[in-house]
């Protein structure tokens, strides 16, 4: 195959006009109707759908994902944008509360009070290297921004640069087939152009999917800024998965032998990788686990800085005291077979943070403790996470309380007898949690919920119908639902 | 009147305890129902109605604002914590989604998923001078805060420490009775102390009331932290009010009244102070608005401090080119009679920082324009504000569109033909507004989505009922509103 050219460096007139053009963009955009905006981003679905067979080819040569995975994940892509264009039709997603001005309310006449959220204007969008499509260019962050009626700077990952380019001209086309104003969508490619960008005073908002040295790294800017901005960043998630006696007497080879399927998904390059297993001491499971993680091919990572990086972090983490190589990953060109630790709960209190960093890539910590007891305790050590897990039975039922107390009080997620990756596109997802799994924890960036990023309530007081906005107005023209005087309808005021 | 003692400032060792005692209180007081913290709500609201002779005179000492306001602000202070104990009663703020297991999802089969809002920790509430009540020891911010779940440890204005020490003592006890665990809620007093209660690791997230330096110190502190946390900080506002030559013309007389006592109520200490008034050139108004200033007395501020600076603010005004004093304010001790300044727009386009700086006390600028058409324009130079506003007429309807779209890029909350001063406490409202009129633009501090700033969500993954918290359960035994599949609904699931 040709290699696949380089795509140069964005120039700091080009982000100049890229983000001119999106503040331009920004009042009409935001103006569209919810519906409207629906179909342009069902338009960019279709586009992206219509592309698959020239997308995958070049999302395999820049990742190294497998066709199977990413024409997978392409169906995720388009979905999540479809979820967006539902909850658009929907219309709870504004919030919008009427309150009919009242002569005598408890503390005197009260005005009338309409209230809704409006879009903060143009963001800054990181995409992630892991996920080419379903965290990148057309991903969740961006679907999410344009539902919300925000242009979206799209600061392409490096670890797939041509499929980043062809992804955004798709974007962009549908968009503009679709009416969506010019300037709604664009794309940067480049390191400093992505601090530039997030400098630049137009910008109202931000998100990254990513390290924690380069999540932290925006969102200092982010804050630092004369006019700070929220700034949403997913960084590093350890996922700890707590198995209690009970679990791994009445299944204990199908735990051991999902573990190994679950932490090396996608050669271990996901948010939600299991990265640490708490089992009983003599739970018999070692031969087990040896042979699941042998059967797994070594394979090229995203990008040979990651592979690089990742045999860093496994040499580093088998050099700490207590902990012992049960399986020593073998390297290829650019990747690498499963890597599998052990350790104690001795030595994990002996140092939590070095045992407990995030390593991406194939490799996860077994960490044996003596007493179910402990368990509490020993999540106690953990910083924030995306998910945790634990794997119980009935019998376990009336003491594990206390266990999911504690990791309840780290993760934005907890799990029952599953595997943390996966993460299902709904409303009741949560993917986010307390640092540093994000930076941003009051929210999430999976499921219709995450359009609230976006977002801020604007109450207008005593407005004449035709200034309000349409979703205001008395005659709910647009069909909303709508909280009037305490009661959710979708009518008109009579 | 014998002079107040002064309160000591905490000691280290004294800040170190109230936090362990709020991080120890976290667990028990997290766990209760929502119905159970609406009690304690509840008795805080009694316990301070029933000590209002009591409070009010010490209330009237350090702040000198009147017995009639303060009394108000008491009633309004009690019908917060009220609003908040209703819903939690109603317990739609828990935002609980279940969905239910699915065999064949879009993307294949999915997991039982329960989502609902957790309060996120002890949190740091620093108290504003100019509410006494509303925004200080037992204010909003507490209420919303206290509601969430969240121990409160609360920095006390200098400005009325006595009437701090006072409340919190009423506040404590109140709790107690009401069966919250110790440490639900804590004072500080101090400078450094409140510096080193936002470092402390152990406090989650953090809210403001003040000037822009002040807030921004904070803000700057809680998102430097290695764990950085949400950091609510409403700072400042100018609030501008736009008038059209239509409204001169049909109610200058009035306009110009109502404008006097709105920038003056309170001795011009609100938040929500007009602080711009832009009137067409050749308005008439002159002589009405001299008029009405005189006849306001010279009134002691909150502190000789505030009074102090507020005389050096107008001095600073009064020599910026192209600006006039219309009527100059005489100082009493601690306290002034309004300034009346005013200028031109081609003055304010000149030099829009230093015009439109907020100056906390009984002063406004009057701005004359030419044309209504330049008014959208004029807007553009504002930095964010909680407020604007427009008075005008029916025949004016069809010209203001853009200027109602660039006030509501800037504002929280626009109004119509009203005055900014006098905030409704409804969920309708929206206290808060772009960069620097706060540093937490998606929220507000008035109203009852103000518990969202202290709630996260968390997802429960395929959880057994025993292990699920009451209000995600199956049986519904809190017969909580919840969006079970799609549908809102309070009943138990089959």
């Amino acid at each position: 195959m040709t290699p696949l050219e380089p795509v140069a460096n964005t120039t700091k007139l080009e982000l100049a006009e890229t983000i001119t053009a999106a503040a331009a963009a920004f009042p009409t955009f935001a103006a569209a109707t919810p519906a409207s905006r629906a179909t342009m981003l069902d338009a960019v679905a279709d586009a992206i759908e219509d592309a698959v067979d020239e997308l995958v080819p070049l999302a395999i040569e820049e990742s190294h994902l497998t066709h199977t995975r990413l024409t997978g994940e392409v169906k995720r892509t388009t979905f999540q944008l479809r979820t967006f264009s539902a909850a658009l039709r929907e219309g709870q997603y504004l919030e919008a509360i009427i309150e009919t001005a009242a002569a005598a309310g408890p503390l005197g006449p009260t005005p009338d009070l309409r209230r809704m959220l409006l879009p903060v204007g143009p963001v800054a969008i990181y995409a992630a290297s892991n996920f080419p499509f379903a965290f990148s260019v057309a991903g969740g962050d961006t679907a999410s921004a344009l539902a919300a009626g925000c242009p979206v700077v799209l600061k392409a990952h490096p670890g797939h640069p041509q499929l980043s380019r062809r992804t955004a001209e798709i974007v962009t086309k549908a968009l503009d087939s679709a009416g969506a104003p010019a300037g709604t969508f664009g794309i940067v490619h480049g390191y400093d152009v992505g601090v530039d960008l997030l400098s630049d005073e137009r910008i109202t908002g931000g998100s990254f999917t990513g390290s924690i040295p380069g999540g932290r790294a925006l969102f200092d800017i982010a804050n630092a800024r004369p006019t700070p901005i929220p700034f949403y960043a997913e960084m590093g998630s350890i996922n700890p998965v707590f198995v209690t006696s009970a679990a791994v007497h009445s299944r204990g080879h199908a735990i051991a032998t999902d573990y190994i399927a679950s932490f090396t998904l996608g050669v271990g390059q996901f948010c939600t990788k299991p990265g640490v297993l708490f089992l009983p001491s003599g739970h018999g499971l070692r031969e087990r686990l040896v042979s699941a993680a042998a059967e797994v091919a070594p394979t090229p990572m995203l990008t040979a800085g990651i592979a690089d990086r990742f045999g860093h972090l496994v040499d580093e983490l088998g050099r700490q005291p207590g902990v012992d190589t049960l399986v020593a990953g073998s390297a290829v060109e650019g990747g690498w077979s499963p890597s599998l630790l052990i350790t104690d709960a001795d030595a994990l209190r002996a140092d939590p943070a070095a045992l407990l960093e995030e390593r991406f890539g194939p490799t996860s910590l077994i960490v044996e403790y003596q007493h179910e007891s402990e368990l509490a305790a020993l999540a106690g050590l953990f910083g924030g996470n995306l998910t945790a897990t634990v794997h119980g039975e009935e019998s376990d039922l009336g003491s594990l309380g206390p266990l999911i107390d504690a990791v309840t009080g780290k993760a934005g997620r907890v799990l029952w007898n599953g595997w943390p990756t996966g993460v299902t596109v709904s409303p009741a997802m949560q993917h986010g949690g307390p640092y540093p799994a994000t930076a941003a924890a009051l929210h999430t960036s999976v499921g219709t919920t995450a359009i609230r990023r976006w977002l801020r309530p604007v109450c207008y007081q005593s407005m004449p119908q035709r200034l309000l906005p349409p979703a205001l107005r008395d005659a709910n023209e647009l069909g909303l639902p709508r909280r009037v005087d305490g009661v959710l309808t979708s009518e008109a005021m009579a």
